[in-house]
């Protein structure tokens, strides 16, 4: 795989189902291990997928890596979000400083963070900031438009938004990363992300709608109705990622998207954090569904809409425990169950080798 | 709190409710962190009720160690499981030898494994065994009485497993264990736990038994047949928790009731695995409800009766992965989890350290 593609399609075109050979490879040696057959449920699905993805029996999660996707949103301007657009910028800080939630959690797991900036309005030059050399910037635009008045970027800008984030992604494979976790940052994001999932799963504004970051009754009125207000003034094409993605999605979005589709083109797995990341995850099922293969949903979060999604990807969350932060930090938390599904494929004895008696009846 | 105590009262007596001062002290400071007022969710509730626990807040969970309860059962003569007895035995030389589940998922969060034979068939001895010097034989009996033909033990042995159960895990805390795992060993140990679930939630035969290991039609028919004989001939009283744990329980059932409230008694907290050690916490609870601000649920079990007896408790399961093992290798995973929160507690920046705006409306 080239890790400057130059377009869409040709990442597309290269990307090919996992291994049912490998899948079952790995079933089989599932089926020696000492314990009642596949008495660890969800984990066995889990390391015999990591196996299918690297065609392998002994799949590599040392070097993890995130991207947290940072982009600003014109529709911050209809007050869909408890917090000030500067927050983007002043996390992105944080992120580079490491005091962020994601810092936290990927240090658990050992996995480093890496932010880009795929369009958010403040200028930041990464040689004038602590940490900067973990920031690229590549700002499609300085946020995009306000969806409610029309498309929030154009056509071209989509594309190179999906663009730039594989180009991210598969400079860290190259790198020799193993696994990746999506993350993003950005004021209002949930409200692309709702507009997304509405129109990628069929879901109403009730369902797929939620508080974000915490809006109150009357922030969360204003929130569906400036998605019901930019769906009406854009009319996206369902059939169209591209164009669901202009009109009414986000820089980082895209940039999530992008990363996904390196993560398949690359035969490497990517854990998928909350309901933004889920949003890109969408855009990148629409435009090759076999990217789902590679996909682990890391959580569902505590956003009303995040089930709908996953359920629409056929994805069943590693965790579930109320998070609602983004960031990457529940993509996190579920590399270290990931792990553990690893280390029992790996280390746990066979019967054979322990000389224990097998089932029964 | 004495280590040796002569009764179960002497321990009950001793145990105290958790702090709500530090509970509040605790409280503050997440609200302090940088994000959203607790966008972590269920990972709050969890630090918080650490800080509450240990009074302080920096709960410390650097030293981890799991018990392994082991105990035969004489019901798996009525062929209620799908192994045979002896694989009790051979699975403690496993654990001691370190190929298991358990060993696998305690290493990757650095805890140790300790078992107790509280009461299986064979007479090991550590000496001859590899790793047997993390082997403590407590054995009240070789195996209990099938308790489809009367009381699976007499009252007094049932108050010696209890008893027995706090001796072991208050030797780890006297040596400086700060989070104890709960794990379970015993071919049949689902039916003595699905009949003490009933007994003490009031749940139905339907809802409280299930497969197991992975028993077949049959053998859950058999189950469901010997816990209602069971039940015919013994007649538990449900508002005496030691003459249920003697009519219908288990040595290992005991033993982990016993560490549970050892756990309370030194104000420590216990990560209660699946379906077996859920029952030893009803027992433990039942015996003194206020032990259960000292649980934590690691995961909800793929047997059924497991949420049921978690919502009686009025736990919330960390995780939710279909695993069916027990040995502990759920509370093993939730660890991850929890030392996840703590981390977040301990080292996520406050908005004033990071100088970040915080929320409008």
């Amino acid at each position: 795989m080239k890790s400057t593609p130059s377009s869409l399609n040709q990442i597309i075109t290269a990307i090919g189902p996992i291994s049912n050979d490998w899948l079952q490879k790995a079933r089989s040696r599932t089926a020696q291990l000492l314990m009642p057959p596949r008495a660890l449920g969800h984990l066995h699905d889990i390391s015999e997928r990591l196996c299918a993805i690297g065609q392998t029996l002994t799949p590599g999660m040392d070097r993890k890596a995130f991207l947290v996707m940072a982009g600003d949103h014109g529709v911050a301007a209809e007050g869909v979000s408890a917090f000030p657009q500067e927050v983007t910028g002043e996390m992105i800080r944080s992120f580079l400083r490491g005091g962020a939630g994601i810092n936290v959690l990927a240090a658990q797991v050992k996995a480093e963070v890496f932010v880009v900036d795929m369009g958010i309005v403040p200028h930041l030059n990464p040689v004038d900031l602590q940490g900067g050399e973990r920031l690229a910037v590549v700002k499609i635009a300085a946020g995009t438009r306000n969806f409610t008045k029309g498309p929030a970027m154009s056509r071209p800008e989509a594309e190179k938004s999906v663009l730039a984030g594989f180009q991210q992604a598969a400079a860290l494979f190259d790198k020799g990363i193993e696994i990746l976790g999506t993350g993003d940052m950005g004021i209002a994001n949930t409200t692309p992300s709702a507009a997304i999932g509405m129109v990628l799963t069929g879901a109403g504004p009730d369902q797929m709608v939620g508080r974000g970051t915490g809006v109150n009754d009357q922030g969360l009125l204003r929130k569906k109705d400036a998605i019901r207000r930019g769906l009406e003034i854009n009319r996206p094409d369902k059939s169209d990622p591209l164009d669901v993605l202009a009109k009414i999605g986000g820089f980082e979005i895209g940039g999530i998207a992008g990363a996904i589709l390196a993560a398949a083109g690359y035969g490497k797995p990517v854990v998928v954090d909350g309901f933004i990341s889920t949003a890109g995850a969408l855009i990148a099922q629409a435009l090759c569904p076999t990217a789902v293969d590679y996909m682990f949903a890391g959580h569902c979060s505590e956003e009303p809409g995040h089930r709908i999604m996953l359920s629409h990807l056929g994805l069943r969350p590693i965790l579930d425990l109320g998070l609602r932060l983004g960031e990457g930090t529940g993509a996190a938390l579920a590399m270290g169950i990931m792990e553990g599904a690893v280390r029992i494929f790996r280390d746990m004895a066979t019967f054979a080798e322990a000389g224990v008696s097998g089932a029964g009846s």
